[in-house]
């Protein structure tokens, strides 16, 4: 007991260390730990060999034991529904660990993308002891930069593949689209169609091959005219399953990978006098406070993204004091949300 | 333009400023300030006067010209649909002004309430230059302990009337109460009931007012069977909207104090096979993402969450620069967002 409460106070490695390692002074290590340029390019690679090796995590500058530490949550945006769920797992887990967190949207040239020049920088001075990401992630340079400084972080629900070794937690989708495509197998229905947001995103992906894997383990061929891509966005889900209905034969139930896009749907539907689920079985994904403003009310399958805050945030806790898990990869599972826009088809 | 530059720069008198006036050592205004019990109480009267009548402001701990500055944002719930737009606009006015955001939730025994204890000793230990707060307040020794230690603050949205002298931002919500009551009344409606949050809520009451006064001004009298008070819950609005429907002479129209009380209110109208607007046109406040979810999607009086926090981040920001504003409360416009909720009565 006292061992493992000792470690997690000493939270690795110090400097001193890390520099006898790599036999150099602690100023000179600092200066490679600190992004300077005035260190040979063969005493950089030694030092960084040592930081690897120890594991050696960044300190907070301030570290003075009263000052709480704070970690940065760096989303996307903070307009997205759904960001309210990720503030709230973080925060509460924060509060646990003894972190505070600040918050800052990734505002690149386009309103998303990496985090702006500079923010980087902020996160040093501040003395900020990791990172979560949330639907946005670092440019190249970027990881190299982190990686560099030794500032831990971990990607909850990250849109693309992160780099190996890059700690992530997400929903189980592959799972998730099983889930909602037997729901609608379930209740009778064989020809199912799905709204797909665009192609190669993480999430997206797994949400289309468990439609597809739980179709052909109930031994229904896939009619590649029911599988539609696109963006996520309402007005293009929209347009697509205008195109589903306008088919010589329509499907009798749409799983739609979003709950932004069930919305969509619902709108489709509307424009031409049909009804949900009468007309069309709709179930989503996410489970967005949303879902339940629907006329009618949204089944979907529910991600726990509160859960999945809380639990990146408890990663990153343990990255800080030294301890690297074996998978860099959490899952956590969905579930069904059962409300009033899935029927059996109309015979 | 160098007086002014060097003025923001300085923020105020320094705490050896302070100990001049007060005729005490530095330690010793230091001590008032940050709260230490060792000092005589007519010195301690002695330096509190200094500091009011200098307008000191208190220093974040770790100023080193580099750490960029904290302020913190307390919510009363990270889940509240609207707490991301506060956030929003809180974080880029922050940017703007070269501050970071830490975010907290406040939770009481209750889940809701003045933060809790503990809070305000890590706000000073991690060198935070002010807080916000959104629908939270200080409790009495929280309000006295800000004061205390020269930490400047500002309310987003408060619940009850703030202290004198506390600076707050809120939306016209007498105004807003007016725009919604006479969209109905120019629809041709004369009788216009509401739901009511709970009693004594400042945003709440004066939302209340605007309908009567709007009412009043069209010649129509106030029916009190019309205005109900209560939760400001789905379920307690969808019970009120019932007791509503079941009077002698239910009204042709509704005001809803909130979008998500004009949920409640769409559900009691489903219960009864009863349609929005063609039975009863229904009119929302806030403009919540949700509020374009309903179907027919929610015809409502727009709150600028996002510019008023924005609005309180820059009247913060302007405090820790030791600038006091004559005015105590700002007040932005309310607007009416029309959809698809309101109609005329059916004759």
């Amino acid at each position: 007991m006292a061992r493992t409460g000792s470690a997690s106070v000493t939270a690795g490695p110090t400097l001193a260390v890390v520099a006898r390692e790599a036999g150099v002074s602690v100023p000179t290590a600092s200066k490679v730990v600190n992004g300077r340029e005035d260190v040979a390019p063969a005493t950089r690679r030694r030092v960084t060999e040592a930081l690897d090796r120890l594991g050696y995590v960044r300190r907070p500058r301030f570290d003075s034991g009263r000052a709480p530490r704070l970690v940065d949550l760096v989303v996307d945006s903070l307009e997205r529904s759904g960001s309210g769920a990720v503030l709230q797992g973080v925060e509460g887990a924060a509060r646990e660990a003894g972190l505070e967190v600040v918050v800052s949207a990734a505002l690149g040239r386009d309103g998303s993308g990496p985090p702006e020049r500079g923010w980087l920088d902020r996160l040093v001075a501040r003395g900020s002891c990791g990172v979560l990401f949330h639907l946005t992630e670092p440019s190249a340079n970027q990881y190299a930069w982190l990686h560099q400084h030794r500032v831990p972080f971990v990607m909850i629900d990250p849109v693309r593949e992160p780099p190996p070794g890059v700690i992530s937690v997400g929903a189980t989708n592959w799972q998730g689209g099983v889930t909602a495509t037997e729901h609608l197998l379930s209740s009778g229905h064989e020809r199912i169609a799905v709204l797909a947001g665009p192609r190669r995103t993480t999430a997206g992906d797994a949400r289309v091959a468990g439609y597809r894997s739980a179709l052909s383990a109930a031994g229904i061929a896939h009619r590649p005219e029911y599988l539609r891509h696109g963006a996520a966005t309402e007005p293009a889900a929209r347009r697509r399953t205008h195109e589903l209905l306008d088919l010589p034969e329509p499907p009798t139930a749409l799983f739609t990978c979003s709950d932004r896009m069930a919305l969509g749907a619902y709108q489709a539907l509307a424009d031409r006098g049909l009804r949900v689920p009468d007309d069309l079985s709709v179930i989503g994904f996410d489970d967005l406070p949303e879902a339940r403003w629907l006329t009618p009310p949204l089944t979907t399958v529910r991600q726990p993204l509160s859960e999945m805050a809380a639990t990146a945030l408890t990663l990153l806790s343990r990255l800080m004091d030294g301890h690297h898990p074996e998978s860099t990869r959490t899952e956590l599972s969905t579930r069904l949300v059962e409300r009033a826009s899935t029927a059996p088809p109309r015979t």
